[in-house]
């Protein structure tokens, strides 16, 4: 909600107050195969990289199916994702072709959307951001917290003074003023004197300081509106939970008419 | 029910009215590894028939998870299965032991409990009595379809006259006279006039018939009463969701106190 999102227009929910999403994820289990699963690329580097290619917990392998019942229970049409979950969203998009094959047509085929900025290096240069690695910039951090992770930020490791031409292709600090400095001509200038070697490091990254902080200052704002009003943000969950739930029981009533599946005659507790 | 399961005595429910199940289900599928599951030999057998071990759904691989979400969700101590289950209670007892282990106390682990007549072969005398081959006396069956199938079943393949020695051990027959005919005197003096041939087919089975009818008989009159009753079964089975839902919510408190899931301070919708 900080940064913008509007709890009278989105539905803020939480996950595990919607219980159909355990019942609609059991079912789209049965819709795909362990062969199909093991092929996402994203899982089988995660698995990799945990070194559990022999120890993946079967949960695990079937997250991009509860990923598929989070999405399809509002029936959402439109999924903004990073670039790294496209590939989960195939997954979405294959079971509920493979339900409405099935049973009758419940569910849309969503679409991704990618945003501008499909995935962000790390402040280390060597991966994207990342909680767990540390080299993130987060929204909760003061303007002195981003000062100094500027500071620190990794650059073009060949230009050891700022007289010699530097490279501004794939230098995180460049990624960033392309990201987050809405001053066009100011980031073409650093640029152009970055590549001649007429700008030091200081100069580029005291303005990203400044965009990155202009660009957190509203988000801090809003944060700070939230904290000070004690359970705002419970009962706004509470109201979005309650709200996903109604949507939820209207997909799963329809889930339930296609598969011709029993139902008590009464609701029990 | 017309086995003589008293609904006052045992619970009967809908799996699918308690909702607790799909989530249990969900939190015990991190518990597990897809190599556990797949070392599994009734799974490998099911896929290996079905040629499907390609094609293996995911849900499939994951039914002995759910199997311990319906075992531990009541917190059961004892589980009746047939001889082909035995290994997926033992995954029941690894997933409680587990979640034990990593969250506190919460689950027993389970024993299994295997009747005297593990598993039955069917009336072709091929595999064990099952609906989709055909090959099995229901319990539902009249006395006249009851005679029909005893009539028509494998025996010893050798004997094709009833002055020849017959083979009693691995005779369908003479498996069933062991399971069903109380009378041991009977069946022994069957068995021994088998063995010389001196006996012939026509009367063992006529026996076994009578034998089989009698154990079915209290079963078709309580059958028959309960379907004499509109909406009983349905209000039994309505009542035993709802006994079932309230030990199941007591479960789930436990499994989240366990594991320190955060809740919404209010039960939704």
């Amino acid at each position: 909600m900080s940064v913008g999102i509007d709890p009278e227009q989105s539905t803020i929910f939480l996950q595990s107050g919607v219980h159909e999403t355990y019942e609609l994820n059991l079912l789209f289990e049965m819709l795909v195969t362990v062969a199909r699963l093991e092929r996402i690329p994203s899982l089988k580097d995660m698995a990799r990289a945990a070194d559990m290619e022999e120890s993946m917990p079967f949960g695990l392998l079937g997250y991009p199916v509860l990923q598929a019942a989070d999405i399809l229970l509002p029936r959402a049409n439109l999924v903004p994702v990073g670039k790294d979950n496209e590939s989960h969203i195939e997954v979405t998009r294959e079971i509920a072709r493979r339900f409405n094959f099935l049973y009758g047509e419940v569910f849309p085929i969503p679409d991704v959307l990618i945003g501008d900025v499909p995935s962000l290096v790390g402040i280390d240069g060597q991966a994207k951001m990342s909680k767990s690695l540390n080299n993130a910039i987060f929204l909760s951090d003061s303007a002195e917290e981003v000062t100094q992770k500027v500071r620190g930020m990794f650059t073009d490791p060949n230009r050891v003074r700022a007289d010699i031409p530097g490279r501004v292709e794939g230098n995180p600090v460049f990624i960033y003023h392309d990201a987050f400095n809405p001053n066009i001509e100011e980031v073409n200038d650093l640029k152009e004197r970055y590549l001649l070697g007429k700008v030091g490091d200081v100069e580029v990254k005291k303005k990203l300081t400044i965009a990155i902080n202009n660009f957190l200052d509203p988000i801090r704002e809003r944060r700070a509106q939230y904290e000070s009003q004690a359970g705002l943000v419970e009962d706004l969950l509470i109201a979005g939970t309650e709200r996903a739930r109604a949507e939820a029981r209207k997909t799963m009533d329809a889930v339930h008419d296609a598969m011709g599946m029993y139902r008590l005659p009464v609701r029990t507790l």
